[in-house]
């Protein structure tokens, strides 16, 4: 099946975690809004299909995926449906269960790392929320942070199975693919805090270094179809906040 | 099979939307920290069950749930895993889809209205971020309640299908007993904000009353197993954050 993707198409954003799953799968799909405008791409493309979708039902919010006459809307509703279609997620229902809630905690801390640079309004520029963006982040570094990559770190620890560590039995799933990016993310938004968190994390950064090893994953990361880290997305980098 | 539900025993919290759709079918089950300390209830047992957990996989934080020999956390997983076995979800992918598309964008919702009163962190008191709280409940109340609402009455609109109005197909699913849920907090922590919006939705509003009459829904809201409203938990009432 060829597969429509909607997002944004100049920030990696929500978006990527599905990009890296269709990647990661060598799946048949195209990221609708970064074609040419005058092949049905662009902005105009993606806000046609949020507003008034010709097939399925209108979502909240970009991402969605056309698969077929499903639209589906919530990037961790993506990857559940798309998880057993691409092979990035376990055959037994107890199995599939697990990652979708290592996923549904990953959801919670992108918002949480979205509110870092936005913890008033979204509608409101980051010049306009600073003071209190400057507040938030100390909580986020000192408390949240840690609490979150140290509980994955803690999922990592406790799965032995397989020769090499993921986080649900012994093959990679969805959920691996989108912890690698929040590592990454976290790279670039907040360098210093992940140095100095890095020590404590050696089965996140080592997942991390994996994954982007794996040769589909790599192959997209070095092609143009990888929007690199930029102000505009989830992961900004604003030297204030990470201190 | 028996349920066992780990939550906070003094607020409705997230726990809540599980609640409602283990009351609404009448399911068997144990609300374990509710149970006294002596009975192996109590948050002693809550807090055991999320450090250490004698079965399954360890959730980031409560709900969860016990099903046989799964552990199952977060709020939309949790359901996703009831929703077949309580009669809440349609019986085809599709549908299944749909449903938890609509209650992850609940969970966005929920995320939202948590950090209106704690837009720093949710570490600190209320009164040590209550002017931050002030400036975001202004965007919260102008922007993104009509937005989110607005989605929900709009696909309440959409769906024609059976005599009584719900969101997905012609029955009842977890997602319309969860928008009930958003409705009834919204009304206790912002009434005058739900009183100036509620002409736009009157198909979520004629949801809440219908949900609310339902006869297990009924019976539970009447019962002291309902915990009441208050402020240590989601939706809080300071009037000064629903002007």
């Amino acid at each position: 099946m060829k597969y429509e993707l909607y997002y944004w198409p100049t920030i990696q954003g929500r978006g990527e975690f599905v990009r890296l799953a269709l990647e990661d799968a060598c799946a048949d799909y195209v990221d609708v809004a970064r074609l040419p405008e005058g092949s049905g791409g662009g902005e105009a493309a993606l806000l046609q299909w949020l507003e008034k979708p010709p097939v399925g039902h209108a979502s909240f919010a970009p991402p969605f995926l056309k698969a077929g006459r499903n639209l589906i809307g919530q990037t961790a509703n993506i990857l559940l449906f798309l998880g057993p279609r691409l092979g990035l997620t376990p055959g037994d229902e107890s199995g599939r269960l697990w990652t979708h809630q290592l996923q549904l905690t990953i959801t919670d801390l992108v918002a949480e790392i979205h509110d870092l640079h936005h913890p008033i309004a979204s509608s409101l520029y980051y010049d306009d929320q600073r003071d209190e963006a400057k507040r938030r982040s100390a909580h986020l570094r000192r408390e949240r942070l840690p609490k979150y990559l140290g509980w994955f770190e803690r999922v990592l620890t406790e799965n032995r199975r397989g020769r090499q560590r993921c986080l649900v039995g012994s093959a990679v799933t969805y959920a691996d693919l989108s912890l690698f990016q929040i590592v990454a993310g976290l790279r670039y938004a907040l360098p210093r805090t992940l140095r100095r968190l890095e020590g404590e994390l050696p089965l996140c950064m080592d997942l991390h270094d994996r994954i982007a090893a794996r040769p589909n994953v790599a192959a997209y990361l070095a092609s143009p179809r990888r929007i690199p880290f930029n102000n505009d997305g989830l992961f900004r980098h604003y030297p204030e906040l990470d201190a």
